[in-house]
Parts: structure tokens; sequence; C-alpha cells
């Protein structure tokens, strides 16, 4: 197998055909890059669909042609080509072979097979910043709730050494990928265009840190355009790549639902983040959790932790109120001291009565309760300490 | 069996000992309250602890003088007590049967054994006001956002012609019982406390309307004090007595997610309002959602009235957002209207070449799109119409 022939036939196949084709792909396994392309511009495709899209598309240039250039423009702008045979080519995405819908009525429903090959710009090696990385991802027009969780979320999980792993776009994804910024971290942004022209261009100054310091990744050539559809397509890149995704914030129609979608589908930890029932931009994030019983709600990183981090090293303590002095009185004790009047001694068979406990009990919780500050011992009978009046009930 | 005996037996035994103890409810079965009563007045309850409780309690009254006075107490006051043995009585908290904790640690949390009887202030008969029940609990210290939904939630319930059954605390029990006014339906609040002094004193205004127009309820005899356990074993009640309770906000250590656990030992629906994650007053009803896989997430009256209503009659929609109308366009049709740049006019075979799909394809798909006025045909050439440029990408 000539390698460079293989790098520019899975180039060439991705600009003839839109990632993800199944077809292609089964091919891609059977034949290999290059001779699946060959048979493809032979007008050997085995569908008349997709027969028919490659001869629309090769109006538009020569695919050998339109790889070598962007292999060129590629190496202008310090870009690399990843593929299979690559040491740094991320194993996990494979686990989209899983991913064959085919009652799904959608093309990008319905074409998820894995990457022929990942542009990436950035200088760490991908599957090793990938190795352990979170998807954090949600919507554009976020509110300042969600932007503030996803901004804590990507500065935890940075601060824990994670990968925090997102698409660039404004909102919800900019915030995750500028929290991991500022912890230092690692943070990738995959692509639905090229490397070269990362979208939307109001966010290139983000783009520029993360190319700098972190990974754009991408299986468009360079120079391709953000089609509206791609993101639908990219969205199953970034739940395979990681070992869980975080949903923030979505509106009812979010493609960022799909991302998790994709990551049930995988048996990835797909994990939602609830918000106000007020809100319309967490509408997804509720309709997910109610429609899949495998959807994890998270309120933060440790939750988060818990799901994606080693078993039994990152488990999240169950939540607490703030302890009080009553707190570990059992329900004996509880009934003694509420049988207390707020004002005034009272004698101890009293007491009891009220309480509705055994006169040698009510002594024994007395001592207690008086060991604990609560009760005060005079005049031949109990008061309540001034300052310790027994809390409200609690509902 | 005298009824008369039977009643004042019952009211004596829950004076005697607290609610939902499961020792007298077992006896009750076996051999009736008033057998049960006289028993235990000899010294011969079946357990030392209930023994010694009910020694200590006796110096406080005789529980027969306490029950006869607690009838005309209740009398003057307009209230009535209602057994097993009244057409009244809700059969729905025989349920709790099913609820018998062995392993729990805490008295309130092991003696969940059905009422003996309840004492009732308002008109309405009390199972007819159970049957289409909803209970609506939650924080004492709920924030605005928690008061808004319980009392939509409240008021939703009370148009629909449901009960909203709560405890009557501060907080969401409040806001539930005045959205429910507010529709002019019939709403329900248990009591931990004598119907004669509802607590807390605070809400003395609603707790007046809820005897007008509603009902009070408590197993307490009148006079009693709300004290604290009283709070928990109260809960079970306002769980069995009606279809499904719902959790507006809570806190880690709120009374209200024990109401909830109440319900799901019983299989009722057990439904949990999420709120956002940087609240503490939502923190409990986000561990219960994690916890619980039979808790349910509801976002709204249409998912209570789902988990709630007659099968197949209340059916929620699923969360829908605004229709755009590009909505209904395949694949292949979106990928025609994104190849179409912002400006200018494009060739047809540019176009199908741009899109990757077959010419005629694209021709088929540039008539549609012509049809919906997102594109017009001119100079030999297809061009966006200037008002419908293409919607930004989704995320």
């Amino acid at each position: 197998m000539n390698l460079t022939e293989d790098r520019l036939a899975r180039i060439a196949l991705t600009w003839l055909t839109e990632p993800g084709t199944w077809t292609v792909h089964r091919m891609v396994d059977r034949v290999g890059p290059v001779v699946t392309l060959a048979a493809l511009l032979d007008g050997g495709a085995p569908s008349d669909a997709l027969r028919r899209a490659v001869a629309a598309r090769l109006n538009a240039g020569d695919p050998r042609a339109v790889a070598a250039e962007a292999v060129e423009r590629a190496d202008r702008l310090g870009a690399r080509l990843v593929t299979p045979h690559d040491a740094e080519w991320p194993g996990k995405v494979a686990h989209l072979r899983q991913l064959s819908l085919d009652g799904a009525d959608r093309k990008v429903d319905r074409d998820t097979a894995p990457p022929l090959c990942l542009w990436v710009r950035g200088s760490w090696p991908l599957a090793e910043v990938l190795d352990r990385s979170v998807a954090v991802v949600g919507a554009r027009a976020a509110t300042g709730y969600g932007l503030h969780v996803a901004t804590e979320l990507g500065y935890g999980l940075g601060e824990r050494g994670w990968t925090v792993v997102s698409g660039g776009a404004f909102g919800i994804d900019a915030a995750a990928h500028r929290g991991a910024l500022t912890a230092g971290a690692v943070t990738v942004a995959v692509l639905a265009c090229g490397v070269d022209r990362p979208y939307p261009v109001g966010n290139t100054a983000l783009f520029d840190r993360i190319a700098e310091t972190g990974l754009l990744v991408s299986e468009w050539i360079p120079g391709s355009e953000p089609f509206r559809p791609r993101f639908l397509i990219r969205n199953r890149v970034i739940a395979a790549a990681t070992r869980g995704s975080v949903l923030v914030e979505a509106s009812a129609r979010s493609g960022a639902t799909q991302t998790m979608r994709r990551a049930l589908a995988i048996k990835r930890p797909a994990m939602v983040v609830p918000g106000p029932v007020t809100s319309a931009m967490s509408v997804g994030a509720h309709e997910l959790l109610r429609e899949y019983p495998d959807a994890r709600l998270v309120t933060g990183l440790a939750h988060v932790l818990e799901e994606v981090g080693r078993i039994g090293t990152d488990l999240a303590p169950p939540a607490r109120g703030p302890v009080r002095p009553t707190d570990h009185l059992d329900d004996d004790a509880t009934m003694v001291l509420e049988a207390l009047p707020r004002r005034g001694v009272t004698g101890l068979d009293s007491i009891a009565a009220r309480a509705g406990v055994a006169v040698r009990t009510a002594l024994r919780k007395l001592a207690l309760l008086e060991q604990l500050g609560l009760v005060v011992h005079r005049d031949g009978g109990y008061a309540l300490t001034p300052q310790r009046q027994p809390p409200a009930p609690t509902t």
C-alpha cells in the first residue's frame, strides 16, 4: 500500500462525498480508499444516488487535484492530515460503526460512518489529547446561566487535566473552550468547515488561541464552507472522540441535542445540565432527560467526573446541606427537645408526657441535649437554652 | 361493633402513640381499635418501647377523656372525624401498607402505617376531593422561580379540575394552594397539627380561605402542636392520598424530598421540577432525579397531567421550537440552498457541484425552493431571494 496514495484518496473521497457516508465507508473497509476512489470516478458507485452525486461534484473539479491542493494549503497553514494509519489517530471514533441507523429518514442521521481522515491544526498529538476528554456542547443563543455553567465546567475539567472538546460555536461552545483556556488546559474545537477558516468569524480570536495551545480539527478539507448539514455530520465526531458529552443548554430544536443522541447511541456517558423550566434554552435539555433513561442529569464538575472518571476515584459525594447541632438527634431526642416550651422551666414528667416517651428515655435525652448546649437544667426542671431555640419545623 | 366506641378509640390511639406506628396499626388490624386501646392501657403493648411511651403519655391525661374532649372541640369548630368506616374515607391511603421499611433507622422513616382516622375541616367529602388530586410540595425558603412554577402548577391543575394537595407551609406549599384558589379550585392542606390551629400562623388568612372553599386535614387531634417529627410523619399521607406528587424546589435536606420517597415507595408518580444547578433550592430536586430512576422530570402542567391523567387523554406533546420555512427541507434541498452564494446569480451546474448532488436533483430542489419563496430564477441562473437569506448554521 502506498501511504501517500492512501492519504490523497481519503482526502479526495471526503470531498467527493460528504463525510460519514456509509456506502463509501464500507467500500473503503473492503478495498481501501485508493480502489474506492478509482471505482467512484469510473461511475462504479454501488447506488444511483451516490453515482449521481459523484458525477455532479466532478463538475467542480478533479478530486485528485483538489486533494493535492488541499495538502499544499494545509502545509502553508501548518495543519496536517491524520488518518487511521497514523499513531495519533483517535481510535475511539471507530465506535461510530455501531451507529448505523438504517431507520433514520435524514441523510445526516443515517450517514454516520467514522471519519476517513481528520485535518488537525495545533501541535498536540490528537489521540493523546482526546484520551481524557469531555465534550461540552449547547446552544448558541445561550443565557447568562448557561454561559456561567459552561465556563465553570470548562475551567473545572481543564484544571483537573481533562481536555474540553466542543464545536467552536457562539454561546455554550465558546464558553466551554474559554473556561478550559483560562485553566491553561488543552481544548479542541471540532469544526464543520476547513481548519483554515474556522466558523464563526466572530470567534476568530478564540480560534487563534485554541490553535496555539490546543487543536482545531475538521473532516473537511481546508477552504471548505460550513454548510448547515455539516454541523450535524460533524457532531458524531464530537460524541465519538470523547469519553462523554455534557449538554449545558439547548432549545427544543438545537443541534446540540443530536450530539447527545449520538453519544447515547454509542453508549458513551450523555450528561445533561438541567435549568429553569421557564427558560426556552433548557427545553431541549429537559426533553433529553425525559426521553432517554440513560441520559444522566449532572449539576456540575463532580457529577461529570463521576461519569467519565475512572471508577472509584472520582465519585461525587451526595449533596448535603449545612450541619446543625440538631442533625444527629434521634426521634426521641427531637420529640423531647420540641416538647420544651419556648419559655419557662418544665418538669421531667410533664416533658415525657408531652413528648410521648418514657420518663427514663426523657431523662437520658435531656442529659444529651444539655451536653449539646441546647437545654439547661435549673429550678428542678428543664428549659431551652435562651440562644438555642429549636429551629422551625421542617416541611 | 359500637361505632362511637370505635371512633373514640381511634382518636385515643393517635394521641397515645404517634400516628403511623406499625405496632399499633397491626393490633388494630387484628383486634380493632377498642380492644387495642384497652390492651395498651393495661400495659399490654407488644414492645417495651411502646409500653414505656404509653406509660409516659398517660401522665398527661386519660386518653378516653382526651378523645371525648377532642370531639367536642372539633364540633365547636365545625370539624369532623373521618375513619375507614365512613363513606368519605380516602381508600388510597391504605397503600401505605406496602411501606413497611424495616431497614430504616429513624422512627419517622420506619413507622409509616396508614392513618387510623383523619380530622377534616371544610365541607367537601374527603374521598371525592382526593380522587383527582395531585400533591405539590417543596421548600419553605423557595426562590421567586420556585414560587412562580408552584403557583402556575397549582393554578393549571385547579383550572383542569384537579385538587391541589400540599402541607400549608410557607414557600412552595402556600404558592401551590394559592394558585389553586385563584383558579377557584378545591385545595387541601394536610397539617402536622390540629386543624383548629394550622401552622404556620403567618398563613392564617390562607388557611381560612382553604377551610372555606377546600379542606384542612390532620391526623392529630385539635389542639395538637406541630412538633418537628410530625411533619415527616404527615408527609406519607400527602404522598398516599394523591394520584402523584410534584416536587418544585428542595434543598439538600428538605423534608419535601421525603414525601417524594414515600410516593416512590408506593409506586405513585413522583414528579420533580428541575431548576438552575446554581440554586441551592434545587439541589434536593436534582439529587432525587439522579438517585431514583423512577422519579420523573416534569417541566410543567402538561407533563404532570401526562403522569397522573387517564392514559391517552392527557399526553404532553414533545417540545417544539418555532417552525421555519426551511424546517421541512430534506438534506439535498438544504445543501442546494446552502450552496447558493449570499449574492449574485449562479448556474445550475455550479450549484449542483457545490452542493454535491446530481444536476437533476439540484433542478428539482431549486424548483421546490422557488415555490417556497427562498430562491429566484433569473438571468439563466439562481439566486437567493433578497429577504430570505438562509439562517445561520445550527450547531
